[in-house]
This record gives structure tokens, C-alpha cells and sequence, in this order.
């Protein structure tokens, strides 16, 4: 390994070059006009895979071309590692505020501003310098490594799925490493071994056949606002937990190594608070904030509509309300089972003087690998050995799709590795690359090939 | 009163022809470019007025104009009654349902079709219909009688406040008389002696300081649009009993022959609701839909507004959420401190978690006549006399603002006595005024000035 660490050190200067190269295209999945720079993008990305010793090739999709990469075909069996990332970027608006051009990558300090830098092409770069690493100086690769960059990240991937089904078989591997997120702080490497996945339905209640005069009508009927008020009202006890008969049944619990490892990464309540702007936070007792996010189901109303909504007011019995809603469900729980206890208890909490329509019902599975799994505990010592630092732990609030594709079209976890840190303004002016930060991912992937074989 | 009532008998032929002229005016008062037509109106009806024997005026104001018309003045002491109308209209859209032409009168069978034919005009006509019969009879007539007819009543009656202070002394009398509404049905002519009041509030809680990822923070603060489902689901009891304390302490209750009176004029339960379209009635337990929607209070949702309302769904904490609020209050409540308690339940209610604003509170007083008042009764036998039936004791669930002028302004009680059916569409296509009840309504106005002199 010291000849692969040597080779990577060596070379920070040029990677730098050619990272700037990369960030150069404006990739900008959102506009349609980008569509050329997409292409280029993927050419030049297709080409700098070859010219590090891979084998690669453009794929052509229904939208932006996909790049598949691929270490040099050898006899033997080791681990094969899908590793994937997108070159595709944000908007860079609003230009006003960025203090260097967003497609030319300025160096300020140990950052690397440019639009890209940390989402995602700094990131998979990481990963390329580090085989390139073993490529270039003849050192044995104890893995296979297949390559995929896809150019629709950041407008749904649509094309990802069908290619993933397509090339099911050239693409068959034992585990799949992101590195597209964040990390909770420069000393904190982190494997993101959770995600929470979600249900999403819409509620509606009708009441009279039009808007009533709340005058002339009103107290003969149920108000169908008031009800949808009555209904969700319901959802939570005092305690902040939701009602649904048997909502917690398949909940993993947190072991006290979760919690630990939450604790670790958490800064303080009262900065949170402050931060998001409310006059006291509020949630499932029992639990801490991140735990709350991360690791604890909740049923959210993400919109609430009905009857009257202009300036002044109109003295109606509106004729009906809605509710959009999502639930958050975590590792263990199962987004069909769910959405049919939760449609199950609305359906009995509703009062027969209104009538209920559910709509728009849709769910995404929660993410767990095993911290305690083999491919967990690679990943932790490939991040301690790159970073020189304990790696934490961490779960994430959020979904990423994709992840939930890997596992259903290839049957195997991914391995969540993010190197940007939470202040790299992803999706936002200034978005910025910590080179320390990009110089251990590196060295983190050269150990991880290492770790996942062993 | 022989010689009153067969000058009205002989003269409707002649009375509808008038009626006919009255209703050709298209005196739209929302629309800017029939300010001409409403002048014109105006001009004729002081004209006619004055043909009748009466003497009148038109009184410009900021808007339109006012016609004041009064018997001739006569020495000694009377009772002194001011009949109110308006001579501004409904637009008459849509014009394609219409089975004749809105501003040409058109007999069918025992109804005259016209725009305005029962809101106000021809309501307003059978006052002075009566009046000419005493004027042009020579009977002398018991009451002193003031004509105010607005036009602005459908946009408002915004110069009538102004006109009534400004005229405070010169329209001082005993007690108004206001016919622009109607009666349950052609056998049932009503005296109107309790309307409801309001109050109107919006509440608004905020949360977080912007929309939140619900991924992302989901589970640690409170959701503005749950605390306002929670906050609102706890203003009724569970038999429907609005949970503001002491909110019922000043509602007057419904007295024996009250309950028996509204009991008579109500029909079926179950064709009310099969109207109103809803799957089940609904209200305070205890009380029939014309109690509760005539005399008991309500709280009711006018408007909910949260977070993400348009097609799909947006995965949010909304930042904040709104209700648009009134309720209807009854005789014996304040609007002032109903509004006063509900704020403070309301502030009581809300939870830590969220800041709570009220914006665009006001109220209206609820209006009584006893029905047992020298008024009320003289009303109730000069409807038996006009109309030959047993008339009812009736309250109606919305509010006149005008009634609480005459009240504030005057100092005075408003007799209400609607001579149009329920079914006259009023503000509707093919509005109509029966020319039965028309005919008695006169009758009913010539006998009303014996009763109230009585």
C-alpha cells in the first residue's frame, strides 16, 4: 500500500488540474440547453477512465449518456465493487453570490470552489485517483471495479433504473460504494448506514356538494375542515407518537452503539434550534433530536388545503379539505404494510357525516446495512486508515432512491461514503471541495479495495 | 280600511304595469357602467314617489343615490316608521338560463319574472302600493311614514352608515321596517325576529423559520400544520358543544314557542340533508338543523391554508400554517367578548412549539326583536290580516348589517318581513316574485300601520 499512498501524494498537484478540467463543463441536468456540455462532460469523463488504465465506454440512454468504467479483466475470483457517482450538476444560481465563477474552479485555502466540486464529480474523482493509483503503479487490486456515472442525478435519474435493469448482468457485483453525501465534520469520517424511507398519501374529505353559507347552514353540517382537523389531530398521543395500531411493531430499535455513535456526531440542541428557527423543539419523547430525524419514524402534513384562502374572509362551510401527507419510516418497516395500516386506521377515524378519498399513494423502502456487517466494518477501517481518524456511524433523515434501485435490480447494500462536509454548499453559491478532505477520500478508497477483500 | 283594501284590489292590474316600468332599469350596482342606469333608476323612483303623494328627494351620496320619500307632514303625534328597500340589483348572469329577459318583466302563471323582481323592487313596491292606497283614498293614516331606499345594498350599502348619521335627526322614528328577504312558504308568512351575529379571526402558527426538508429534520419540531389540526380539533366537544369557556353563558335560550314555531316551518330532516348533499347531518346534540342553524352558535373553518398545495407532492414542514375563522354567534352574546375569550382559549391551547398570531379580528352584534314585544306582535297580526293565514315566528342564521346600523344609528328595532318564497331565485336566473304573496304583502303593509298605531 505504501506505493499506492506514495503515488497518491505525489500526485495531488496534477489530480488538482484535472479535477478542474472536469469541473469546467457546466453539466446542468436542469437545463435543457446544457445538453451538449452533458455530452462533452461524459466524453471527457469517458476518456480520463481510459487514460487511467480502465476499460471504458459511453452508454447512450434516453437522456444524458451514462459512463461504465471498468478495471482491466483479470482470471480469479475477488470481490467485485460497483462504485457510483454523477457528473451532472445544479443550477449555479444565483451567480450574484458566488465569489469565483462557478465553472472554473478557483482554489481559496484548502477549498476547491466550483459548481460540482463537492456533488458529485470531486467526490467520484476521489474514488478514480485511487485506482488510478493502483493502476499506474502496478499494484494488485484485490477487487474487481465497475465504474457507473450517470449524467440525471439531479433531475431524478430516470435513465439509471432501466440501464441498471438492462446490464443487470455486466453489472452483477457484491456491493455498491456511494460517495455522494456529506460527512458530519472534518474529523468525523462517517459511514451513513441508514436511510429512513417514506409513504406519501393525500387525504380528502367531502362534505356538502358545494360551499355553504356558514350563516344559513352552518351548524347543521360537519365541516369538512374541521373534521380533516379532527381526523389528523389524532394521528399523534401526548407523547409525540403516532397512533396507527401497530405503527411500531416492525421499528428496529436503536442499539446503545447507535445512540452512542448519534451522540457523538450531535452537536447541541439549543444550536439546532436556534438554526432551524423554532421556539422549542418537539418530538417523539424519549429520543434526542437526531435520533428523532434519523432513526425515528413521523407523519408529517406536508400541506393542508380547503375552502377559503384570499385576502379577507368568506363566511363558508367549505365543501371539502385535503391533506397531503408523508410519513418517514425507518429500517424494519415496510412501506406497503404501512401505508395500509395507516389508510386502514384514517378510514375508521372518519366520521360518517363526511366522505374520504385517499389519493396519490406511493411509499420507498427504508435503507439499513448492518453496522456490525463485514462490508460495514471494511468500510469503517478503509475511513479510520484514510482519514486518520475514528469514523463514525451516522443515519440519514432522508431517502436516496437509487440506493433502494442497487438493491432491487442487483441484489446487494450500498456503502454510503460522503467526503463533503456540511458547510460545502451543495446546491448553493460558493459549493466548495475540502482538499484534505478529498486527499483522504482517496486514500480512504485505496484502503476500502483493500478492507472489502480481506 | 275597506275602501284601503279595495283600492288595492282593483289597482293591480296597474300596480304590475308600474312594477314592470321599476324593473326595467338594469340599476346593477357591481357593475361601474350601469352607474347611469342606477341614476336613472333613482331619478324615477323619487318621480314616483312623489306621484303617489308622498313627498321625496334624491339624496346624492359618495355612491349612489338615496331616495327619501315621507308622507305629507301633519300636526300631532304618531308612531313613526321607516321603511327601508333598495333599488340596485343582482347582475342577472348567467343570462343563457334565463327563460325571458332579465330586465323585462314577464308574467307566467301567478309570477312576475324579472331581475330585482323580488329583491328589492317588488318587495319594496308593495309599501308603497299600500301607502298610495291610504294617500290616494284619503284614509288617514295612523303611522308617519319614511321611505330610505339604498343603491348599493348588493355591493355593500357603504353610503347608507353615513347617510343615516348625517340624517340622524330628520329620520328619527319608532321603529324600521325592512322587507327584502323571505318567508318559508306561501302559507307561512313570518315576522324574521332574531338574526346571528359574528365574529371573525385568522390564526396563524409559525414554526420553523422556512419550509423544512421532512427527511432531513422531519420528527424534531412541531409541525405548524399539525398544531393547527390539534389546536382547532379541540374547539367542539364531542357532542358538537363549542369548548370556549363560558362561550354559552350569554346565548339566550330558545324559549317553548320558539322551538314549537321553528318545529312548524321546517320540513323533512332528511330532504334538508339530501340539499345540502352531505352523508350525515351533523351539530350540536340536542337540537334540530333549523335550531342550530338559526339560534344556537357555531365555530366554524372558513379556510386552512399549509405548506404545499400544488399537483403531487413536496416532502415538507411547512414553515407555517393559517385558519380563517368565524363564528356565528346569537342574541345574548358580544361579539367583542366572544372574540376576547376565543383568543384567549386559543392562546391557551397553543403549544410552545409554535407562535401564534391573530390577525383580522371583527365581529358583528346578533339581532333579537322579542317576539312578544308590542312591535313583534303588531307585525304578526298585520300578517295574519294580509295574508289570511297564521304567520310564524322565524330567525334566520346569517347577518344584516344593516339591522345593527338601524339599531347603532336610529337606536330603533327592525321588523323583518320578507314577502318573497323561498324559491323566487333570488340573485338567480328566472328570479320571480309571486304575485300572491305581492298582493298580500300590500295588504299586509296597509294593516301593519293600524297594528303598530294600535
Amino acid at each position: 500500500m505504501k506505493t499506492v499512498l506514495d503515488y497518491l501524494k505525489v500526485n495531488q498537484p496534477r489530480f488538482l488540474e484535472e479535477l478542474g478540467e472536469f469541473l469546467r463543463f457546466p453539466s446542468i441536468s436542469a437545463q435543457p440547453e446544457h445538453r451538449g456540455d452533458l455530452l462533452a462532460c461524459a466524453k471527457w469523463l469517458t476518456q480520463h477512465c481510459a487514460s487511467i488504465g480502465l476499460t471504458a465506454k459511453l452508454c447512450p440512454t434516453k437522456g444524458n449518456p451514462i459512463v461504465l468504467a471498468r478495471t482491466p479483466a483479470r482470471s480469479g475470483r475477488r470481490p467485485r465493487v460497483l462504485i457510483y457517482g454523477h457528473y451532472d450538476v445544479q443550477p449555479p444560481d444565483p451567480l450574484e453570490l458566488w465569489h469565483s465563477q462557478p465553472f472554473e474552479a478557483t482554489r481559496r485555502g484548502r477549498n476547491l470552489f466550483a459548481r460540482g466540486s463537492a456533488d458529485d464529480k470531486g467526490q467520484l474523482f476521489a474514488h478514480l485517483k485511487a485506482v488510478e493509483a493502483y493502476l499506474k503503479t502496478g499494484t494488485e487490486l484485490p477487487c474487481d471495479l465497475i465504474f457507473v456515472f450517470e449524467g440525471e442525478e439531479e433531475v431524478g435519474s430516470e435513465s439509471l433504473t432501466p440501464f441498471l435493469r438492462q446490464m443487470r448482468k455486466q453489472l452483477a457485483c457484491d456491493a455498491v460504494v456511494v460517495s455522494d453525501g456529506d460527512m458530519p465534520a472534518k474529523d468525523m469520517p462517517a459511514l451513513t448506514y441508514g436511510l429512513r424511507g417514506t409513504v406519501a398519501l393525500e387525504v380528502t374529505l367531502r362534505g356538502p356538494a358545494r360551499d355553504l353559507h356558514s350563516g344559513i347552514f352552518g351548524g347543521s353540517v360537519e365541516n369538512p375542515a374541521t373534521a380533516l382537523c379532527r381526523l389528523l389531530a389524532q394521528m399523534h398521543d401526548a407523547k409525540g407518537r403516532i397512533t396507527i395500531p401497530g405503527f411500531y411493531d416492525d421499528v428496529r430499535p436503536l442499539s446503545a452503539l447507535e445512540r452512542k455513535e448519534l451522540r457523538r456526531i450531535f452537536g447541541s440542541e439549543e444550536k439546532y434550534r436556534r438554526m432551524l428557527g423554532v421556539p422549542k423543539l418537539h418530538g417523539e419523547a424519549g429520543y434526542s433530536s437526531i435520533e428523532r430525524t434519523v432513526a425515528r419514524p413521523t407523519f408529517e402534513i406536508n400541506g393542508l388545503t380547503s375552502g377559503y384562502q384570499g385576502p379577507g374572509g368568506k363566511t363558508i362551510v367549505p365543501a371539502w379539505s385535503r391533506a397531503k401527507l408523508t410519513l418517514r419510516i425507518v429500517p424494519g418497516q415496510k412501506p406497503e404494510k404501512v401505508l395500509k395500516s395507516t389508510i386502514a386506521y384514517l378510514k375508521k377515524l372518519c366520521p360518517p357525516t363526511v366522505r374520504m378519498e385517499i389519493t396519490d399513494a406511493h411509499g420507498s423502502t427504508p435503507y439499513l446495512v448492518e453496522p456490525t456487517s463485514t462490508h460495514a466494518k471494511a468500510a469503517l477501517r478503509a475511513l479510520q486508515a484514510g482519514f486518520g481518524k475514528k469514523p463514525v456511524l451516522t443515519r440519514e433523515g432522508g431517502s436516496i432512491p437509487i440506493v433502494n434501485d442497487f438493491k432491487q435490480v442487483l441484489g446487494v447494500d450500498t456503502l454510503l461514503l460522503g467526503i463533503a462536509l456540511p458547510d460545502a454548499n451543495i446546491h448553493s453559491p460558493d459549493e466548495r471541495l475540502d482538499l484534505d478532505c478529498f486527499a483522504a477520500g482517496q486514500r480512504m478508497s485505496a484502503w476500502l479495495w483493500q478492507e472489502l477483500a480481506r
